[in-house]
């Protein structure tokens, strides 16, 4: 009922009477900087020579001037340099790709000091005790971790949903802020199914994640009105000014998926109210966080589009904390704040030089002092690809025997990741449809892997121009299906099983052999490798696909979002092919 | 643990279904507002043509143009007029001068359509169940009413604190949303005792208010690190500055006790971020409701004194309810909020025309549609000044039997409200010590009356101007006696045992007889008049005293204060003088 258990965890941890003793000089700060420009969230300025004084996890006094400045065990000269709080990503994908604790350095080393993860990604693997588990590895790491939970809107019947009961438990956990993104067709198209779960959200106190891509006038009014109070799928200043004005706070993503932070920044010289936009990643790939970092990299675009380094900090810090609630604890620089903040040159060079997480410095000169905790996945979370045999090259035949032409729903992909259906009439041969690579026509199937199913639905793609071989993935989104396109259907089985083999991961096949493979143990969605080696796998993986043919800048993204519920139109999963227009479940061929 | 069971509550209440029915054009609103511009808090501008659907208590769709507005049962066209959302008021005093349903209209009429009250009045008289009773009055009005909790910093030992266990049981209420104003000085001297009902709120997820008059540096920062969020006590742009840096909102007081918005409005074209700026009366007294209006005054003062007419709104609608943790379900005019809101001339212009809280149309052409509930409080609440029997003459005797002199602390005004300790050698006549017109020192006693004590504390003030006769008040500050003071200790017996009488109330007394007198039935305290004719009597009251020689400008609230814990420096109780330097209970004489 009602409750922000996260605030009042981090709240009971501080002794308020020790923070008030070290403010008034009666007691020794931990650590003290000084002579600093401190960027100011609150009243938003910067502010010549300040000092910050820090005991245990918490800030217990700032103040300018050299007065006043309470004794302590450690002092910091910040030589002119600018202090501005930790960052916080407030909309992200962390059961993908990597460990945490190979990922959180990296996202340390750029400021970031907390982090709010969807966790949707392993409820149609495990259920429930899937996103426990993820949850469990969030615990004691050098910063604040935080997780959403899924809304699970899904084409497949079988994966769509969580039980009432099961989200009623989630939230009860201090750790959990909200519900995830809830897409926002399967809000309006289906009510009755999507809301009462939301409704359980409210009622324990929580956010409600939205993503209403596309979504504009009637609709994004529908979709506000149920209780959704941000967005992070604004692709230009239009759309986010239309969702800023319906209260939402507007997620500016610029990640590995979508960067829409340049378009939408047309917007900093409109003199409109910076105060509910919020800087987020929604996921980023290894490559993308070992090139270009995490929020610091976010920020500094932010301020070298135009924005105000001020107004770009709080997108990072004050917004997100006042938006989940928690601006008592974090997102500044006060007393009585958590600890977490960075030493920059100056107030438009967002390259931390000091991170401090909790009191504790957690990096310094660029080395990473505070350890990210690995975590030990129960075995189950290890054994997640779960076919009832291997596949064979005939589990992908299509038969047809009413003629020879059959009329075949198709996904054209129109954009790296949009499709729409199209109807071809293809060639039967021997009672079967076959691929057909000079017109880019290639098979694609979803194959249920978690459940010991083994259910399978074989259809044709089109536009993702494989001329030979076959690429799969265990990571497919919104669904607990490996997908699978290819050109060959030797190659789609042994893509397949090589999959199995290795407990979840990419496989790229051609001529009977794994070109490229990528390890995901985890669920079959994360690798348990450093960063730098998951980045070369990864382009390993692709650079095979792109040499098979793949038209797309990365095939593997465009393979796992083939089964995703949010991007328009035609997907497959193992039931069918679902065109997200209507939601229906569809067949293969067209009457 | 953790609730905010007041969001939960309002969002139980919409019916989510039905909004978004409205919003896509599938069912009818109840009202539409059409043809307005509408001052967007969210996004901070103003906008033309625009349009608000309402349905029930709610806001179903927002938009401009004339495509996509719903239809609807009624239809306001506002002619090109500008709608605001409806103010909120975040820190005031309503156990004090009116009864509630006297009160609404005229906080209705200016279009505020929720109100934050301290209860701190009434605690001291009825501890825990004068709360509660208090609080019943707020059920079932026409605007949304919520309450802070007595926080009960006094100087009398008797009355200070409040057991955890009631502080406990009323946070469970979901019209309280945190504990009120603790006066600094109190938690920095006395932490042990001020603390743990400071965190029994935090625990309890809700908002500490605060209350540091004239605090700064380490003292400032010291308090601000327990976890307190604001104050409403910055009299100037630097103390208001300071506050906002330490990431405090700062409550911007302009009411009937202090006006200092002007000071503060120094600050408005200093490009300072305003999100944390919130306008407050701290109450108000019935003359200047009548006169210069509530919340509307304030917002228009605001924008007189400088301030955009975006900032000002904001610091009365969307800031508010950012700060107490409401603003999914009010603080704005967008899908899913409650339907609070106003048409006023021009965004310059706040001179509410219609007036709508919950989706009712409360005030329409300077009428009042929405009642007010009368309360009916339990005769108990109006039975509570309980004295062990009459006061006589000669119970305010001070005999002293060392000497011709005497020496005395003597409470000295220095404005009408602050008071400083002076020690003077009063001259001793029969052994007795007697007031002094001449040189303006006069009789000053706190009598406890809520409690059948009867105890008493008979001392002397400098300047307060009276050359005959006594005033007496039982709505003594932070107390539960009547406070007198006098030229005459028969005209004290007199105006104590009037108010006895009475029930309540304040008394002037010349002469033998009554001069002017205030009922206060409801804990010795409101007043069950209407807001016009208590204004009257309160007049006549002050008007009696001036001509009995009061120098204040505000006689009755100078005789209030004098037991009050927050305004320095020497104030009585039944127990004896206590300097808040240092919070010892001193005795009259010095030795």
């Amino acid at each position: 009922m009602g409750k922000h258990q996260a605030l009042v965890d981090i709240t009971t941890g501080r002794d308020a009477k020790t923070l008030m003793q070290v403010a008034l000089g009666k007691q020794t700060a931990d650590l003290v900087l000084t002579n600093a420009r401190l960027l100011n969230v609150y009243s938003g300025e910067i502010i010549d020579d300040s000092w910050v004084a820090i005991k245990g996890q918490w800030i217990a006094a700032t103040g300018t001037g050299s007065d006043g400045v309470p004794s302590a065990r450690q002092v910091i000269d910040t030589a002119g340099r600018t202090i501005i709080p930790g960052f916080i990503e407030s909309h992200t994908h962390l059961v993908w790709y990597f460990s945490l604790h190979q990922f959180l350095p990296h996202a340390m080393w750029g400021g970031t000091t907390a982090i709010v993860t969807e966790t949707l990604e392993t409820y149609p693997i495990m259920g429930k005790e899937g996103v426990v588990a993820f949850l469990d590895s969030m615990k004691d790491q050098p910063i604040k971790m935080f997780a959403t939970l899924p809304a699970m809107i899904s084409i497949s019947k079988r994966t769509r949903g969580v039980p009432r009961q099961d989200i009623g438990e989630l939230l009860q956990r201090a750790d959990v802020l909200g519900m995830g993104e809830t897409y926002w067709q399967a809000l309006i198209q289906d009510p009755d199914a999507v809301l009462p779960n939301l409704e359980e959200t409210l009622l324990a106190g929580k956010t409600l994640e939205g993503h209403s891509a596309g979504a504009r006038g009637a609709k994004l009014a529908a979709y506000t009105a149920c209780g959704i109070t941000s967005c992070h799928e604004s692709i230009d200043a239009d759309q986010a000014l239309e969702r800023l004005r319906m209260g939402l706070y507007v997620m500016i993503r610029e990640g590995s998926i979508r960067r829409d932070l340049k378009k939408i920044s047309e917007l900093s010289d409109r003199g409109i109210d910076t105060r509910r936009l919020i800087l987020v990643t929604d996921g980023i790939s290894p490559a993308d966080l070992l090139e270009k970092g995490y929020m610091q990299y976010l920020v500094q675009k932010a301020i070298d589009c135009g924005w105000d380094p001020v107004a770009a900090v709080q997108m990072a810090t004050l917004n997100p904390a006042d938006y989940f609630g928690l601006a008592t604890v974090m997102g500044g620089i006060a007393p009585g704040r958590q600890a977490d903040l960075m030493v920059i040159p100056d107030p438009r060079t967002i390259s931390p030089q000091t991170v401090i997480s909790r009191g504790r410095i957690v990096v310094d000169s660029q080395r990473i002092l505070g350890d990210p905790r690995p975590h030990a996945y129960p075995e189950a979370c290890r054994q997640t690809i779960r076919l009832p045999q291997r596949l064979r090259p005939s589990d992908f035949e299509v038969a047809f025997n009413r003629g020879a032409r059959a009329k075949v729903r198709v996904m054209e992909l129109i954009t790296d990741l949009v499709t729409q259906e199209t109807h071809l009439h293809l060639p039967v041969i021997d009672g079967l449809l076959g691929v057909d690579t000079q017109n880019d026509i290639l098979k694609a199937a979803a194959i249920e892997r978690a459940h010991e199913s083994g259910k399978r639905f074989v259809g044709f793609v089109k536009g993702f121009g494989l001329k030979r071989g076959a690429v799969a993935c265990s990571a497919a989104w919104d669904s607990s299906d490996i997908v699978v396109v290819g050109a060959d259907e030797s190659d789609m089985a042994l893509a397949v099983n090589r999959i199995a083999e290795l407990n979840g991961g990419c496989v790229a096949a051609v001529d009977g052999k794994v070109a490229a493979e990528v390890p995901m143990p985890i669920f079959g969605i994360i690798s348990t490798e450093p960063v730098d080696i998951l980045a070369r796998q990864l382009k390993a993986f692709n650079s095979a696909a792109s040499q098979m043919g793949a038209r797309s800048s990365d095939p593997m993204l465009t393979l796992v979002t083939l089964t995703g519920a949010a991007i328009p139109y035609l997907r497959i999963c193992e039931e069918g092919l679902v065109n997200l227009k209507d939601d229906k479940t569809l067949t293969l061929f067209v009457d």
